[in-house]
């Protein structure tokens, strides 16, 4: 379906977008063309068609005297697979295409979306990990998954086998975005063309490169670094060393994003990568109640944080007793308080209270225990 | 075995030091004088002898009219009884105890020491953790105890069954302290007595409490702050959410000591403990290298740090190329370089690096990565 320059194939398409739509593919598949230069050569020109007329001056002050822009036929070539397709074009600055991307010079300059773009509008987080997962790993993404969709999140991932697909399966009924490496419409690995085709019609998928497209080894840390860029956080479940999902993880970093890891034991080769961030500053998540807490979003989650002795409210001074010794008194219960705590309360030096406490301990009135705390009897 | 006060029951010890042992002794044991209160009183009177004689007037003063100081009688029995079981008195600021501990305002008023007392000269670490090990633990807690043995560290523990016995079992070779919680000569649990036998001919095993006495609920946590308080770093290997090898690392921490633990998988309750601890800001360790690093005793240990593109050595810059353009070209190679090093290389600001590499781009000279990487090409 080639057509002209200035043909409208989508009658209910604004001609102005149409042309951007146009121009930007043309600028967006010029060669040697990447993301970050894709904006620069928009803002130096104020529009893709601007910029598209200014690129053989730009390339021949280069060197380069050859040089061909993506001609016009490509370009609508790809926009009519897409349509075929089903998938619609977001541009920067266009409707559904997510603002928060272009915080990054190299956000996509296109992205083509099949399915529900408005989960772009929602709170983003990604889980990602090891395609060779355990089922305990599995496990986990899933019930992550599951959890960050009910705490309203849309949980991004990649398409891939183990944790991503069951990150995505999880998050089916809340929401869930595969930004895939290859084309929209081309499936890897063909083992999750039925997820595929579910995402799409009750999720979203969103690509990069034109239709078509057969995903090859040096388009998956393209794909990652918008998963990490589109993910206020990105969650490794299970991931080796050296593994793409790690590379995903310092695409995060890099963009500013947070970074969290499910931590597994050190003989665990699954668990390496994971450690590995974990100990590079990632933050240790054991489920979702985790990610939310290092999000600011809920109260301390657990009980069992580290066991700190209980401390039972002061009791009110007793007007009956006068003096340090009094007030020191009080300010104990049975259960343990932190000398810190009462040698703030009481305005008091350790020296001062240390002298207090020998004739108190002695008396039998206070007994110390382990770690600086205190307690009545 | 009772005897006179001024009585030697051991010829080669000095008389002084025979009475420091005794007064020491009486005033440890006698009621109501904790650890803290031992030190207190120790430098407010000069001398443990001293300071029992205040004792009563203390008590008197805090409202004790019948506060009796330990008998001379049942320290001269505790002081036969050590010697009897072949165990040694180690008193603050004398031959052989560590001084390092007098650090803590709770350091133990005394120990009793059976085996190397030499080995409380080197560094030492501790390797705590769950009584109910896997399998898995316990081989972490083997590896860890060995390759900090053989780094020359003497590996504390507590003589408990699981992570503790494993660690004491595999420093064996190259020397362990057991701490005890109650008499050095009461062994708990029993089926550990064959290791705390070979404990004592290899290693050293310590104990604060009298001889013959029967540990205690209340004593583990006494005896846990000695194994805080001795060691550089506190090892955590598997720990249950709530369990005494918790209450150590939190008394380390107290301590100023360093925390370092073996992280599990999120679904495995025995590595809760271990998770929470590393949340909490302990390191996380693979194993001793991890120890060491974070000992600052050991160069980067493991080529699989979280991956970055390896970066080759700039070429020198070729003096046929002249300008920005030509340094640019002259600091990349085909191996990915961050755009920050090109930055500070060339004393550039980002945005002229951002105008000068869209003409670069496109004349195929140099390839954006994702992430902010630059190569030749």
């Amino acid at each position: 379906m080639e057509t002209g320059l200035f043909s409208y194939p989508t009658p209910f398409t604004p001609p102005t977008t149409e042309e951007d739509e146009l121009s930007s593919l043309r600028l967006a598949r010029s060669r040697r063309v990447g993301a970050t230069t894709f904006h620069r050569l928009l803002k130096d020109h104020g529009s893709a068609a601007a910029a598209l007329a200014a690129l053989p001056a730009i390339a021949r002050s280069a060197g380069s005297s050859d040089y061909l822009p993506c001609p016009i036929a490509q370009a609508q070539a790809e926009l009519a697979a897409g349509r075929r397709a089903g998938a619609q074009l977001l541009l920067p600055g266009g409707p559904g295409y997510p603002a928060d991307l272009l915080a990054f010079a190299d956000a996509p300059p296109i992205l083509w979306a099949m399915g529900k773009v408005d989960l772009l509008a929602r709170p983003r987080v990604a889980v990602v990990g090891a395609r060779n997962a355990s089922s305990l790993g599995q496990r986990m993404a899933q019930k992550l998954a599951e959890e960050m969709g009910r705490a309203g999140f849309a949980v991004v991932s990649g398409l891939a086998r183990g944790i991503d697909a069951a990150a995505h399966r999880a998050a089916l009924p809340t929401g869930t975005i595969a930004v895939m490496a290859g084309g929209i419409d081309v499936i890897y690995p063909t083992e999750n063309t039925e997820l595929a085709r579910r995402i799409a019609a009750e999720g979203l998928r969103l690509a990069e490169l034109p239709p078509g497209t057969e995903p090859q080894a040096r388009h998956f840390p393209q794909r990652n670094r918008i998963i990490a860029a589109l993910s206020r956080a990105t969650l490794v479940v299970e991931a080796a060393a050296g593994s793409g999902s790690l590379l995903t993880a310092r695409m995060a970093l890099d963009y500013g994003r947070e970074v969290m890891a499910v931590p597994g034991h050190p003989m665990d080769a699954r668990a390496s990568g994971c450690n590995m961030l974990i100990r590079d500053g990632a933050t240790l998540i054991r489920g979702a109640e985790d990610v939310l807490e290092a999000m600011g979003m809920a109260p301390m989650p657990r009980a069992e944080r580290t066991a700190a002795p209980t401390q039972t409210p002061a009791p009110p001074p007793k007007p009956a007793l006068a003096g340090l010794r009094a007030k020191l008194l009080s300010l104990l219960g049975p259960a343990p308080t932190p000398e810190e705590t009462v040698i703030r309360d009481l305005g008091i030096d350790a020296a001062t209270l240390s002298r207090e406490l020998v004739g108190l301990e002695i008396e039998g009135e206070v007994t110390r225990h382990p770690g600086g705390f205190l307690s009545r009897g």
